[in-house]
């Protein structure tokens, strides 16, 4: 089949590589319909990980069941699904608690919880950007998807990941109708956060960021944009809220925030978030921090420690949650939302690529090239 | 009255200042019959405050009710009381929502919110180690006590701070029945920590400190005592908790974390703590930390910042919660627990003293003498 | 001052009575632009209940303060206020914990909690469909209006109760995005609580009634309308939902449920609702139900017992909150939805009348005649 | 292989049934060390269910594993596990969220959500009054037990249901430290509540009972017996708690409550509990009720109907939480407890028989004669 082989920093291509078959039991394999780039495949895409070269990329996917293991007991071939991006047993003490996103069977890396697709440290999982994925603990890990998965394919695909991160953002922060709400970053996950947070009844959603294009996007779905680029995002936001703060915050920018000239701040969008929230607001972060670093331009970062303004953060009495999205705690839902017309998350979607045009949407994504907001791929078209 | 003023550094006296008396309707007037030093009173006594020299220190106070303004409509004279250590108007946003430490009232300093008897920057309210304390919004703020309060004052005392910050600490962290917990301080908040991780039912509680005295306390009460002068505490909690590290945590020491030669290090119990709970654990923060230490030995410290091991913290999806305890959502029912003989928190009280003593309490608490764990005052007596 | 009294069973006439005066210190009085008549004011026009002639009815009610008592502290004569339903103390044990719904000392009455305005059993509180209403506790008890509360107050006159009540039975109901819900009964509260669960983000909105003028509304908001009047409602749901029942149901009918007929059965909402919701679902019930009831036209009715398909709840492992609002919990967030233009609940208004033709609108809204949804009355106008 | 079969009304018998195999890849076949007979497989023997001769009893079971499929992946013959009482798939959508007590899967009845070993309508699980048990889905629903469960198994034996059956019930009802809680039976469940309310930190627990052994097993572990033999159990209660009521209340006796004479009032206790409790107060159902009884002495009791006080439970703004105990939110953290011995619900058992004399068991704890609180088989000794 063919598919996106990582080779190196800024080198990806697309080749043939062996199909995936049933290994165990409980595997399904997955013919790809859709597998969205995402800005955490950035960071492989940059060489900031330690991804092996000849490794396939991919962890925003959706297909078709193409065959199933022995032990799978409740999906068919035929069916149509959405593939969470955290791979998951199903069985151990945390994904028996809902926490999918830190399963402690599926990476074999000890003192490592957590698994996903085509992922640099989590697990050996071959990616999606691909002909066919192979899905362990299929019954477990798969949503299956209602009758018009076929006409609106870029809504859901939106399920493996972005829009139940953006959502959990919204979680972690503890937003509850009526709150006013900032959001950094009007990248694909802060957009799917401001739009969560829309949905949960928020009164004021505000989005910081400094590209146009993305602030326009946020205003669309009826957020306040605001940009960095002219004055402190913490101020415009103290000013739009009697200057108490907001209710709270959410971050989705990750460690590579930087300043205009570029220079990475990874201490940037956290000091300010703790500056534009309130006395006792909660805080969610599911922009990436990372352990090691060691690709960073200081010794601090490549260490993954962060310059932070604890003892405002503390005397503010604020809460904070942070990590990676348990996806099943929320596509169920979220997708009976798109299935009754009250979500519609392709609104990000600027470029949707056959495969081979891959290697492109990673260039032009990862330059923030005006307008590619996300890029969506069709594997099989 | 007597009072115990601070006059500067390291130097409080008992002297004679004028009676307080009812200034606003909701006024009550408390004798005082006890009221504890506390670790935070250690940091204006050594100078690391704001405090303004000739104020009345002390917001550990408990007492009988001598005096009520006009407004004052369920509380009389002759009534046993407990003074949390907030001030708060029960009105405001806030308080409304059981945020009462954070009242956005008590506190006239514009952008703070929350207040506190005798305490730097949290408002103008005079403290309790004196002969008499007026409290303002008297029926909201203080708590009726029963009939035994004259036999039991030292469990009684604990209600105003250290028995509902500790036991906050516990709430930040999440614990549950059947959890295993760390707590970092063995110092009374932190003791009063382990001690209500104990009442919820948590499985296993562990304590680090290094100060024997301290730890064996921790051990009387059924926790395992952790010294952190030999080998790493996070390594041994990993050790007691199969690798995989504890459930929850709480911090219990804040800013002025030291090493064995006394070096501060504001990120050493932070880092300590993020590295000794499991992925997915909750983290309590109850010790302090201040957005300006202008005594402190380097330009981050001065400015409230800390060094932190942000990147693990988010790769283990942790929480965190923080700041100053809201005593009136715990004192009632921590109360009917000392009632019904279930918590006897007095058993951390190492010295009674007359107000006289106080500045001796102030000396032998503050060099962590051997013995002196926790100073009560008698100030009237 | 003008003033709408009861005089016996569906006798109620305007005439003049004293004007309010202030008679404790943290009293005001509030001139009102906007009191609306309720369902539960029926309950009393219809004789149900042990209201005393003579008394001021009307508990939903805004307008503008007048006078303050020289204990009330933020609140000032001039201020556009909403005045929540339930009168509370703010410092009782319910109070503190927000329960204010249940508030211990604002009722004489020995053994019952809660309070509220010109309502039978609920304390001496004088009724606000007059010119002037006395507020006690005022700081603690009035929520404060913005700038556009003159442009709008048809909205936010709703923020006294039918708001709040319809968005705490779907807080009891545990309303999530995504959720689909089934709400019974389509008047004021019905629909309020209909129009809260779209707020929250439901996927899918379901009202039971019979009345087409009723329906009509609700499928105007996105509802799916059920009408009872053909088949079984459960069924209806049962077929909307793959057989399994909605997530979670409200009640907005109360006791005086009815058949066609007009005879009253008051288990058949509640059994309805057990049908429609599936296992381990949560029911939140604010339609009324009474202790005593010595209209009724049984003995179970007349002593408040009700023959409830029990088995079938505890069967299906159900779970059910119920009671009074207690406003104070909502309307500050269900404000700042007003003032942001995301919510504008006077959709609901079908009349507005002046104090002189409250007879009139109680006589057509008792008989709930075709159109007359929700009346609100303008006594100062 | 031995087991205990059930033939009729009050007749079992312990007779040679075929061993159980492995059917499916995931099941496993446990050895059993200890089986239980449960209050609800009374309602079996006594003939009021639908159940079918020739079936195997038995639910509360633990056991070592001697056989595992093919598709079992972290469990190994020789584990020493206990076996939750509930049958479920571990990916279905309640599975999905924790809700193993209403799981979608394991119940082949259309309609009825959970399933059960051994239990009428639950299912077609055999039980493990018997030699072996085949389990499902076995890495899922077995929980491993330390290394200590062959010198505890009478406490770990209480792992599969009574113990968290009776947690359960302080959950439903929201026990929090410092509360005082009142719970209805001191039955093996109730006992089971109280000994869990003990552990979570309420500050009084009141258990109602008639029968002085069991009230005398509820004072051993500090808990207040109240006997509703001479005076009603809801003054007594009120007596007790200034008037107001208990903070919540459990109910562990379920729809065959009945008087000292005999007779059945399916709504005694329910009624009894909305007296004792607080208004505001929760409410935890753990006792059963059953939507068909057709033994039942009159009609309403037939249909599952029950009469209850309804006016008044809504009145009094309760909330309450219904159904069967979903055995694995809790029992990972009860083992625990067990295994650090801060908790030994062995304390109720009172007679250990082997299998052979299980009929004997039935007969004199179904008379519920004096001193037979819990009896434990022993199916292999």
């Amino acid at each position: 089949m063919k598919a996106l082989v990582y080779n190196g920093p800024r080198d990806v291509t697309v080749t043939d590589v062996p199909d995936p078959g049933i290994e165990r039991p409980r595997d399904a394999i997955v013919q790809l319909t859709r597998s969205n780039i995402c800005g955490s495949d950035l960071h492989m895409y940059e060489g900031r990980t330690e991804m092996q070269p000849g490794r396939v990329l991919g962890h925003e996917n959706m297909g078709q069941i193409v065959e199933t293991g022995p032990g799978v007991e409740n999906l068919h071939p035929g069916d149509m699904v959405s593939v969470p991006f955290n791979v998951a047993c199903g069985q151990c003490d945390n994904c028996e608690h809902g926490l999918t996103n830190y399963c402690l069977t599926a990476n074999p890396d000890p003192g490592i919880a957590g698994a996903a697709y085509g992922f640099a440290g989590m697990g050996p999982w071959s990616g999606g950007q691909a002909q066919y994925l192979q899905v362990p603990w299929a019954d477990f890990n798969l949503l299956p998807l209602p009758d018009d998965a076929i006409e609106k394919p870029n809504d859901y695909v939106m399920l493996s990941d972005i829009f139940p991160t953006g959502y959990h953002a919204t979680e972690l922060a503890g937003v509850q109708p009526g709150d006013s709400v900032v959001i950094y970053g009007a990248g694909p996950v802060g957009l799917m956060a401001a739009y969560s947070a829309q949905l949960k009844g928020a009164a004021t959603v505000m989005v910081v960021d400094r590209h146009p294009d993305r602030l326009a996007l946020a205003q669309k779905i009826g957020a306040i944009p605001i940009s960095d680029a002219a004055a402190s995002p913490a101020d415009q936001v103290l000013d739009l809220t009697d200057g108490l703060g907001a209710d709270c915050g959410c971050e989705c920018v990750g460690y590579q925030a930087h300043d205009a000239a570029g220079h990475e701040h990874p201490n940037q969008t956290l000091n300010e978030l703790v500056d534009s929230v309130k006395f006792t607001g909660r805080l969610g972060v599911v922009g990436v921090w990372v352990p090691l670093d060691p690709g960073a331009s200081d010794d601090l970062a490549r260490h993954g420690e962060v310059i932070f303004d604890y003892g405002k953060f503390w005397f503010k009495g604020q809460q904070m949650g942070t990590g990676q999205c348990p996806v099943k705690a929320y596509d169920h839902h979220l997708r009976d939302l798109i299935y009754t017309g009250k979500a519609a998350p392709s609104f990000i979607v600027s470029h949707q690529l056959p495969l081979d045009q891959a290697p492109q949407g990673y260039q032009h994504f990862d330059a923030r090239d005006n307008g590619w907001t996300k890029v969506t791929l069709t594997p099989n078209e």
